[in-house]
């Protein structure tokens, strides 16, 4: 029976039960952290090798002597690595430095400012600007279209991907010229969008001439089981459908070596690619090519990529499994919260009684866990239903995790059992 | 005397001479580049310790472990190295990564989409943008204030300096947003600007409230004999006078460890840094701190960079002296040509006779010899006199440079001859 059922004495009882296990968790006086998606200190160690690279061997396959300017798509040597795990021909991927989100940044902010290769004018003269935000999705991305001054639309999600009608539906208005997605083990949803779906974005009509999706493939090959799903070529896809120039996608090595200092990958059609180019050379020289050549190096090949890939699993596995053990453990006899079981990526989602996921986040806090701001999935972190929560189970040791989830458990309870009394 | 005043006879003979030196220059098919300001392999040798650094020693000196996430303005380690070498509090200096070009490139891009901490208004509302650009300069300056649709309005360079009568006067205008400067050993000029220069564009009265100059100080300690010239500090300077956002500072280890692999700086007033800061946070999650520890590890001190610096002059001088010898011998008899004899950084400029500088480059292409454009050191690549060439003297051996450098007087002699016959 749902703990908002219970009539007055069975709540009075249950509420004084978890009130007491919350007195006792502030107690511990803990200070422990799930807001980020961070990998642990054990799986950054997976790839120490890489601080020592490239050494005295600096020269690229193609003779490139990467200690000088020049270079301005990257060194073949890591294009062509992730061109295979991302299946793409390596004619449609550049490589950069950083990560994804600093050419999602840059892709939008010179939309904005010069207009893209399609654009009839800079999107700034535009009257209104609107940009579909799936929901829940990264909080980061939804930043950036908010700093742009964009209407930012949400979008349902199925479990195979953005609600396809809603889709098709919205971007007959002329103003939108976008959308956000995290295709692969999504943030935080951990959906993965089906060939169906990928389909069905490369073919739509949009009244925007300038439509982009910003395919954001930050965990595609982020696994926690044993099998890689396969990734599909959206740009081909487009480019079949007639609509080439549809798709930027992004990748990076942020959360496959170390974070911060990796190498980001922006695939895309070819007439994507140089407008990007034409303004990346007045933006600089070219990217890091010593830190691509160290990370070249590091993988050796895609199979490189996709063994350290496992390592990670097996890092992050137990982790995610205890979160969903102490969730089915602590709140599934309650009927409070859902919570999604993912097969890939850095997050769960979980979902609590409505009206009560800001009251779960400050109780974590006031007890020494931090957790990720409710709302943060959301555009303008205004989650409608004040219902869901990120959880981030990678950084902390699996016994402070242990801790930390058990504390949260403790939170959705009373704060289910503050609103049951409320609604009594 | 002026082979521009030989009469037709000796004219006639010297243009027979020149003439067949210049075929028998043809014939010897070079392949030699003086376009662009790269270091040599001697000098990129130096710097070879740090492509194996960090690493096991990936932890700052504050504790921070080097390979996650977070640190948005760059890690202290690498801050206070360079907070001294520019002789700025370390608070006023932030570091990134690649070039001072990408940070240049931002901070007018945001200006333009967004409007910077004393804007008005966006940049991109305005009817009418200038920005002041001191003849000659650095070509990829000029390109980004294109890129942005800026009048680009030529001042003319002393040689302490631009001509600040000149300056003053069209800061009067509101349409005038900022100034290009490369401050220390100038690009190509080698002009270090006084300090009296300095001083009067920090205290000088503009219109418009958010005119900012880039202080592009790329070649500070790039010197070619044996003192380090005094490195002015007109962020206080400019804060003293009562304009405290006057200046972006900007430097790199460009061509300091590698090119292209380094790390940039930008120094500023706190109000300019919070206020890039708000914008860099939203593009990203902060610099390639590895890459920072790796160069702070590499440097240990300022004194460490000096070091480095002194012997990259042990390895520049002797080329900027060949080049300057050859200038001499060569084209000293003649009245052809001026140029200069720089204490630092990596060019020399060449003055040719008025209307013969893209012949003289035309010249050399054909006889093998790639120089940088005429009329690249101009904004819109116009050289109102096409007198200008820019000698990069750093990259080859000094074997091929003599060579080089030998073409080119011919080149410069048999344009001035044609010249010299067209007006008899």
């Amino acid at each position: 029976m749902s703990l908002l059922n219970y009539d007055a004495d069975r709540l009075a009882q249950f509420t004084e039960e978890i009130t007491h296990k919350y007195e006792e968790l502030k107690g511990r006086n803990l200070a422990l952290d799930l807001t980020r998606g961070k990998p642990s200190a054990e799986q950054l160690d997976f790839s120490n090798e890489v601080l020592s690279l490239p050494g005295d061997n600096y020269t690229a396959a193609d003779g490139t002597d990467c200690r000088n300017y020049g270079g301005l798509n990257g060194i073949a040597d890591i294009r062509s690595i992730w061109a295979e795990v991302l299946g793409m021909p390596v004619e449609n991927v550049i490589a950069g430095d950083a990560s994804s989100l600093n050419i999602e940044f840059d892709l939008i902010a010179w939309s904005y400012a010069l207009g893209n290769n399609d654009s009839p004018q800079p999107w700034a003269k535009e009257e209104t600007l609107k940009w579909l935000c799936p929901v829940p999705g990264y909080d980061r991305h939804f930043t950036i279209t908010e700093h742009f001054g964009f209407d930012m639309i949400p979008v349902p999600m199925t479990d195979e991907g953005p609600c396809m009608d809603t889709v098709r539906e919205l971007v007959k208005d002329p103003a939108v010229k976008g959308m956000w997605t995290v295709p692969m083990f999504g943030n935080p949803t951990g959906v993965t969008f089906s060939e169906k779906v990928c389909r069905e974005l490369a073919a739509m009509d949009t009244a925007a001439p300038d439509f982009r999706i910003m395919w954001d493939n930050a965990y595609a090959v982020h696994i926690l089981g044993d099998e890689f799903p396969e990734i599909h070529n959206v740009v081909a896809m487009a480019e079949e459908a007639g609509n080439p120039n549809r798709f930027w996608c992004l990748s990076s090595t942020s959360k496959i070596t170390h974070a911060g200092s990796g190498v980001s990958f922006f695939a895309s059609s070819k007439a994507n690619l140089d407008w990007y180019s034409s303004i990346a050379n007045v933006r600089g020289i070219g990217p890091n090519k010593i830190n691509q050549l160290a990370h070249a190096q590091f993988f050796g090949s895609a199979e490189g990529v996709r063994s350290l890939m496992r390592k990670h699993a097996g890092s992050l596995a137990p982790k995610f499994n205890r979160v969903l053990e102490i969730l089915q453990q602590r709140l599934g006899d309650y009927d409070v919260a859902t919570w999604t079981t993912p097969e890939g990526g850095y997050f769960i989602s979980l979902d609590v009684v409505d009206g009560t996921a800001t009251r779960v986040v400050q109780l974590a806090k006031e007890a020494g866990i931090a957790l990720t701001a409710a709302g943060s999935s959301f555009p303008l972190k205004q989650d409608p239903n004040d219902r869901n929560i990120r959880l981030a189970p990678s950084l902390p040791p699996v016994e402070e995790l242990e801790i930390a989830m058990d504390g949260v458990a403790t939170c959705v309870l009373l704060a289910a059992a503050e609103k049951a009394a409320r609604q009594a």
